[in-house]
């Protein structure tokens, strides 16, 4: 029997280990100067749920916001957009159980009069407070919610790994657990990088299971950092890493009409402002990546239903989009999501989902692994062990990768698997 | 409660009902000089399952084909697109059971020698043969099955409805039933339209379960007509009644690697040879679209697990190529596909899957029916008899329309619901 070498997958740069940064603990408020807290406010019934959070820096911080580019965008992302684009914010306030979405005038006016409730427990002004909402489409938001739990959930702002956790429960929906991560790693303290260093840190929260196929932001999060990024920097950091990580995330193509990620950089680090010309501006842009993508990877996992992170790597595509669009077109391909749910290291369904989707290529020079072994190559079944592919499906994360053969661009998207437990979630009517 | 009026869908001309055409029996042997045969040959394990069909006409025919896009596209394809191309043919070989798809030149070879086997068999160049393959891909398909059991089959040609049938249960794979159409009316003798009618029957048959976005043909259905159409009266009826039937069903959005449409037209009702200007085109074109859609709805009905044949239609874009977009968005969301086997009128995941693919609107423009009832306008929620829906939803279709108020233009797709079953017959690990 022929043997055939795994296809190599290409690394790329840009991440925070790379420039010496580690895991930490704390989530959105590992950077100095942030506090958070999360409360249940009643937006959900059930009272044992915390469906209120604030994250709060202790002066103006320096903000960046990517949004959905879902025409039906809801209310929270209107107000939030002009906001965040002024490079500048104080706090934001997110709440699950009610999107306030399609919600028209008055839902626009329940957005406002909330970020006037936080304006007024914090002593700002309202425009200096970013809205967030998650949950049922179509149904207006109570504001008496906002008015009783805003200022209870204010008494509670720590800057504690415990208020970071309380804030990150707040924003899940059908999320099976919390989603946080953080880095700490030194960078030069001045412009001019003459060897004296500061420590900084990158953290934050997500949410989101269903309906995600971010297109710009993911569901919701919210990043922190206490690098005095200047807001063109962190504007670019956050592009850049949202670009790479959360929109290359499906987990059922659907993309959501409250899409939004929020990164506040407080400065509380020290240094010089680090502008995108700074020595200390490519680590700390690489760990706000970093956090994206473990923060991406952690929704992928928990997609609706998963029992499987799918990462599927499209090599050997003559241009970065043809890469993508291949990628996409196999991540959310049903037949292949399915078959990852049975263990079945169909190859026929990832080549079929490959030439579907427009992008040409010679079949002939298409070369397929999974799980890191080769089922295919030059278009053609290769015999691999069936009992080693099942146990390697056993792995919590199922590699899926692919070579064109036709040039040198490489993509990756992260997925789940397609499970009946995505039917009954989202088939059980409405309650 | 504010009364609304329930949104007005286009009604398209071009069907056959408009040209006095009625359904009738016989599928693929409704036109006269057609016989056809389905057998067992052997290429599924179980002795009870016809798997090899043929359609053959009594000399040879006009034929007209339409086939995959699909870049990993199967030798059978290969092998036919040049025959059809030729504008005549004598007989369709159709297995089930094995795509021969991804088997590189043995693949080739097997479908060219297949084709020898039925030309020795009937009598005519193998030039003259199309050839067609469903089922598993990556395997070589076995030309001992088409040595024994293409005589056989050939021995049992009948020009009858019980024949037609037999060939359409041979094509069958996760189908549920066979999908067989045909029509039955007059149309003018002569190109110059001077009172005589010939009656012309148009028929078909086609399978098709999953894997099913065809782009330019659906999975394998095999259409004639006794109409003495030209070959290029044959293609242009044939083009469109695809463009706007079976290009137009998605069941997963996963485009086969093996459809195939194919025409074949005998002349046999008499008359003046039918070309793009006669009189009588219209008639037998429109005869043509009405077997494609009656066939092409069935797909969508039996599409693997479905319990709801779900119809949309988009309204008011401001181009057809939007309208498109923005149905197949809709139609192939996995949220919406769950809440309609929920039997939930959850207008959100309409509204969220219009959003998100690219078209622009404005979501205060926005209505939504459900079951001809209204549940959005203005893109907001209108209070609905949630007894008269969950009544409204046991019908075995669920039509969806939304109004984007940008436009005059219009799109019909057809899908169905996404269901536990879709899941187990897709996650069953292969045995």
């Amino acid at each position: 029997m022929k043997a055939y070498e795994p296809l190599t997958i290409p690394q790329e740069d840009g991440f925070a280990e790379g420039y010496g940064f580690v895991p930490c603990e704390g989530g959105v408020c590992a950077a100095e100067g942030v506090k958070a807290a999360g409360i249940s406010a009643g937006f959900r019934r059930n009272p044992e749920r915390r469906d209120l959070a604030l994250v709060v820096a202790d002066e103006e911080a320096v903000c960046a916001g990517t949004f959905t580019q879902n025409r039906f965008c809801a209310a929270p992302v209107q107000v939030s957009r002009p906001r965040a684009a002024s490079g500048h914010a104080r706090a934001v306030v997110l709440n699950s159980g009610n999107a306030n979405a399609a919600t028209g005038q008055q839902g626009l006016e329940v957005a406002q009069a909330s970020s006037q409730i936080v304006a007024d427990a914090l002593g700002c002004q309202p425009e200096d407070v970013l809205v967030a909402s998650t949950g049922v489409i179509g149904v207006q938001l109570s504001l008496d919610c906002f008015k009783t739990g805003v200022p209870a959930c204010a008494d509670l702002l720590e800057h504690s790994a415990a208020a970071a956790h309380h804030a990150a429960r707040a924003v899940m929906t059908t999320d099976t657990h919390s989603k946080q991560a953080a880095f700490v790693g030194q960078v030069p303290a001045s412009a001019t990088a003459d060897g004296q260093q500061v420590t900084v840190h990158v953290g934050g929260f997500c949410k989101g299971s269903g309906m995600i196929q971010p297109n710009m932001a993911t569901m919701l999060a919210v990043l922190s950092t206490d690098a005095p990024l200047t807001p063109a920097a962190a504007h670019e950091a956050l592009l850049h890493a949202v670009k790479n990580t959360f929109n290359k995330v499906t987990v059922d193509s659907d993309t959501s009409t409250n899409d939004t990620c929020i990164l506040l950089a407080t400065g509380k680090a020290g240094g010089d402002p680090i502008d995108l010309d700074s020595p200390a501006y490519p680590a700390v842009a690489a760990a706000v990546r970093s956090v994206c993508e473990n923060l991406g990877r952690q929704i992928a996992a928990d997609g609706e239903g998963a029992t499987k992170l799918v990462t599927v790597d499209v090599m050997g595509a003559d241009s970065p989009e043809a890469a993508d669009t291949v990628a996409r077109s196999i991540a959310n391909s049903p037949l292949v999501k399915t078959a990852i749910f049975g263990h079945d290291a169909n190859w026929g369904r990832v080549a079929a989902a490959a030439g579907k989707c427009g992008v040409p290529f010679d079949q002939t020079q298409v070369d397929i692994d999974f799980l890191g072994q080769p089922v295919c190559r030059g278009g053609l079944t290769v015999p691999m062990d069936e009992d080693l592919m099942l146990k390697l499906f056993k792995q919590a994360e199922i590699p899926i990768a692919i070579d064109l053969g036709m040039g040198d661009c490489h993509a990756r998207v992260w997925t789940c698997d397609l499970t009946h437990d995505y039917v009954t979630i989202n088939g059980d009517y409405r309650t």
